[in-house]
């Protein structure tokens, strides 16, 4: 088992961190993430995509915060009447930033957007006030207004975001320049929230501060952060309610639009939910956070509130590109089955808010249902966010499209392009995970990774992996512990995958005797043994569920964890024309041209013929006869991640079948 | 040509009233309406709903308006602190209730709920203020905040409802009880509001005094109402904005969430916008007010805007069932193509909004399109909205039903109830009209009306009607005029029929040189002469344009106007599981004892067996072989105006086609 006490002694070596804590007593931890610098890409999806995280999103969003005056706004000159009036949560956007930047600077120290960092961060060490406050908003616009609305101002979500920024800052650079404001500022929520006499009972309304609390706690070795982040989890949806309490006190109506506290899923306290309601970000992080205290704290009861949530979310409310959040409206859930297309919000961060759930249930439970679903995610509907250059993102993923959705470079609510960025930079985290005696390969990707089984007195392992998934079916995992060791490898078989197969120094593996969807092999493991892997990945057609409506007759195209679409520019006009005969023979072929190198699938399909609809005519008797006639087509599908790189135009993920 | 000043000599002679007016200059409006006491319906569609609203939709409305004390509230006895506080609109539900009785009672006098309306009358009567203002909310909640929010508090639109009710009061009982307090208040509204000095340049947010300042001029001769309707319509987006102007003198911001006045119709002025954008029941009510406008003002431009708005609206953005404003989130238009199915809105108001605006359409140029969409709307949209037994309402009208969907007895914000009570009592003014030496059948219905053809001096005609219409393709209209006389008769061929046949006594007259979809028959009609038309209505496999996504691969089923669906008591729960082979043979066959005598449709379908789906999984591969194959079923599909009558559960329109 591994446990926090484990890792903060193991932090404390490398860094020479402060306080050891005295955390856990019950604790659930089972795995914890490998550290940035020891995990290498080396692929044609990932490391593409981190190259251009780091050549170009950093700088574009580093000139994106210094225009909108976002980093003008730290140095706190801001006076009433002047222009560029700061939001309540601008400081958010750079925090994010800061660790994207943090963790690509782990992860191959040199990022040429390190040294803007280190400027940034001494405005904001300067920004901190005497009590320990870090908000620019708050601090010049609306001091009076501190902590008087949780549920709207998102002061809570702002520290989380600093919280992960300086502990991704620390990681990289060891400095505790910025974790030691982080501790400061911690010291002074902890000071105002709380269940003690004269601390406020309060709870965010955007989630994030849970899980962020659970990191610094992690690196600073505090058990009072952990139990803070408690208190928020326990403390939410409890009556009386904290929302009506403080609208009181700010003098207004208790709740204007009657109880509804599902968008911040605040309707029920945390532990008693068995839905996932309400805005889909807030729920990600929220149960990530809980997911987090569960572990750290053997909380046994919220835990499984949480799994039940995440099997109503997962098997319920997600898009086959494991987008989440199907309306606009409320940027939120609706009800099970409720996937249109078309309309799909599916934020970006909604999608990563549930690849770091999926990591935090992972941590706790190997089960490969959750890495999965983390899979699904990341190769389709997060990816899927950002441009392959790395310079535009979309906000929402729909699965259809008339050709008016495009990616921009920024937004007025700029939440999803920095989260990106995090995300990128930190791919290191996700793809394996060691414990006491064990390590598991969760992602598939050519690279290599190192890691020590065990406490700190465990032998250092590399892992060496050959590989060209997501494209074909082949791994090949050189195994090469310092000196021979006995321990577990704990290999993920893919869900979407029929028929893996094993070899273990060319010697077949039954890949019947997997634990929760993890092939554990368990050795003495010496210097240059070869896993062999092979994850045969034809065409699927994916259905979806009857209830699903929108889907009925439909298929979408997969082919190993990668999710295909339609482009127009590929297609032409009328996507939704195309019919694609059943059981019509579709083929795979790798372009290393397209897209920066993606496999296409192509085939012959029948298109009824649009032109022939007056302009006005909204609905007709259906022709009959000759005229009914589908003519021959074909199609070609692209990955859903990569859709529009090229021109503008339809896109379509759900094909008709015929 | 009809004129305004010859209606008015027509209601002065009927019931003296007071002033003729000096209205018109050049008249457009070419067709009024027969008054409602000499339009009989006895067919089996409309009269048992008209019957139904007379003996179960009044009380059961009156009860609820009494019950949520909207009818005490009109004593002006509420006291800050007292229970059941009043809304800013609850006057408009009981206005409308008012309305739907006085028509009914004009139709067939002595109806039951006559004798309430009389005692609310009264206190109406006493609710007036002394400088003739009127509403019940700002005379005792907020009188400081008389007219000082247009935008959100609707004032102007419950001076609307309470003006058409006070003409279909007097209509109705000849009594100027009501006719008298609506001129009071209307001189008040025209001495705060108009283009000179002093006054507000104001409009409303939810658009209704509109048309309803129009009845009001019509009814009592004073042409200031019309110009105070046409100041609404020409105010309405002009710069500077009135919302910002009010905003600002209210102290708040001009525009919080920027200038997006679309919502309210108010983003440009009237006559420049080409496409139905916001909140669809304003619209509808809007573009209706606007057609009596220009009809009585002579207004070309107006006129022409209002075509292209209504032709985006019908052409672009409304369902199979005549239903429109497609999303929830705002009741509101969105863009052109985008009609989900299970989320569709189409508020039971919208459709009947439509249908105010197709009239008056008609009423200015009588051509087909507007009819059809006038009847596509009643038969379908508009009659979903009311239970058969008239006690249970639809706000929302989606074209498909997880089984969750259900009428309910009233609303929190209840305009659907009193409103769908109201057309169905006036049910009359929609089915004929007539104009000078001309008079027009819209709708078939078994029953009959009478008319005078051209001014006051004209001949008494009198039309009987014999027709199973929609089920059945023959209507035999037989002409009486008291003496014989020269004008024209103009039968609409409904745009639904592809071959229409036509004889006058016997003898065949081609509807080929039909005008505008109107087969016009000019000739000295005698007593008895008789016209039989033929409207064959085969079953139609509809489909949509291929711009609308989500009906792609599918057909929606119509007989005549009458649009099917499928429901699970009788086809089974998941409905998009059944597929319709197309060109499969489907039979029509009138069942007597269904849902009061409807046309059925049933034929032989597939069907996908939903069992096999594991309970959590989502998404799968599709089954290939012999586990694809789909089972025979068989479908039977009704009425969509009468679903949700028998069991609740699934329903669908727009079907899969094989």
């Amino acid at each position: 088992m591994g446990n926090i006490g484990w890792y903060i002694r193991a932090r404390s070596a490398a860094y020479s961190a402060k306080g050891s804590g005295e955390m856990a007593g019950d604790v659930k931890r089972r795995l914890t993430s490998l550290k940035l610098r020891d995990v290498k890409f080396d692929d044609g999806f990932w490391a593409p995509r981190i190259e251009a995280n780091r050549q170009n999103t950093f700088a574009a969003q580093e000139k994106q915060l210094r225009e909108t005056a976002r980093l003008k706004t730290l140095r706190l000159g801001w006076k009433t009447g002047d222009p560029d009036k700061p939001h309540i949560f601008w400081d958010s956007d750079i925090y994010k930033w800061i660790e994207a930047v943090a963790y690509d600077d782990e992860r191959a120290p040199g990022s040429e957007s390190a040294g803007a960092v280190e400027q940034v961060a001494d405005d904001i060490v300067r920004m901190q006030q005497p009590d320990g406050y870090l908000n620019s908003y708050f601090t010049i616009v609306e001091p009076e207004a501190r902590w008087t609305n949780l549920r709207d101002r998102h002061e809570l979500y702002c520290a989380g975001h600093f919280f992960e920024a300086a502990v991704a800052h620390f990681d990289a650079t060891g400095s505790r320049k910025l974790l030691d404001v982080a501790c400061r500022f911690a010291d002074h929520i902890d000071s105002q929230f709380g269940p003690e006499e004269g601390k406020r009972r309060g709870y965010p309304g955007h989630e994030e501060i849970e899980l962020a609390l659970v990191k610094l706690a992690r690196a600073s070795g505090k058990r009072e952060y952990l139990d803070l982040a408690k208190f928020f989890i326990d403390e939410r949806g409890a009556e009386p309610h904290y929302f009506e309490v403080e609208a009181v006190a700010r003098g207004e109506k208790a709740s204007p639009h009657g109880r509804k506290f599902d968008y911040w899923q605040a309707h029920a306290p945390v532990r008693e939910q068995r839905t996932v309601e309400g805005h889909s970000v807030r729920a990600g992080y929220l149960f990530a956070g809980a997911a987090d205290v569960a572990a750290e704290t053997g909380d046994e009861e919220l835990l499984e509130s949480i799994k039940t949530v995440w099997d109503n979310t997962t098997t319920r409310r997600m898009y086959v590109t494991g987008g989440i959040g199907s309306a606009a409206h409320g940027e939120r859930f609706t009800c099970d089955y409720d996937l249109p297309n078309l309309t799909a919000y599916a934020e970006t961060c909604a999608a990563i808010s549930l690849v770091f759930w999926a990591k935090r249930m992972i941590e706790v439970e190997p089960d490969s249902k959750y890495a999965d679903v983390m899979e699904r995610a990341l190769y389709n509907g997060v990816t899927s966010g950002i441009s392959l250059d790395g310079r535009k993102f979309f906000y929402e993923n729909p699965l259809e499209s008339r050709g008016t959705h495009n990616r921009k470079e920024w937004f007025g609510c700029a939440c999803c392009p920095p989260n990106i960025a995090r995300l990128l930079a930190s791919m290191g985290h996700y793809a394996y995970s060691v414990g006491d005696g064990e390590a598991f390969v969760h992602l598939y990707a050519q690279g290599s990774a190192s890691f020590t089984v065990g406490d700190m007195n465990g032998t250092r392992v590399s892992l060496d992996v050959k590989t060209e998934y997501p494209w074909k079916e082949k791994v090949l995992v050189t195994v090469s512990p310092e000196a021979p060791a006995e321990f577990a490898l704990a290999f993920r078989l893919p869900g979407w995958c029929r028929k893996p197969t094993a070899k273990v120094n060319g010697k077949p593996v039954s890949t019947k005797k997997a634990e929760k969807g993890y092939l554990k092999i368990a050795r003495k493991w010496k210097k240059g043994d070869k896993v062999a892997l092979a994850f045969p990945m034809p065409i699927e057609r994916i259905e979806a569920r009857p209830e699903i409506g929108m889907d009925a007759g439909r298929v979408a195209l997969q082919r190993g964890p990668v999710v295909y679409c339609l482009e127009e520019v590929d297609n032409g006009a009328s996507l939704n024309s195309i019919c694609l005969p059943s059981g019509a023979k579709l083929k795979a072929t790798f372009d290393k041209e397209l897209l920066g190198g993606v496999t296409v699938i192509t085939g012959a399909a029948k298109r009824r013929d649009a032109s022939k609809w007056k302009p006005d005519e909204l609905y007709r008797a259906e022709p009959q006869g000759k005229a009914a006639k589908l003519k021959a087509a074909r199609i070609k599908a692209v990955p859903y991640s990569a859709w529009d790189n090229r021109a503008p135009g339809e896109m379509l993920v759900w094909i008709r079948e015929y």
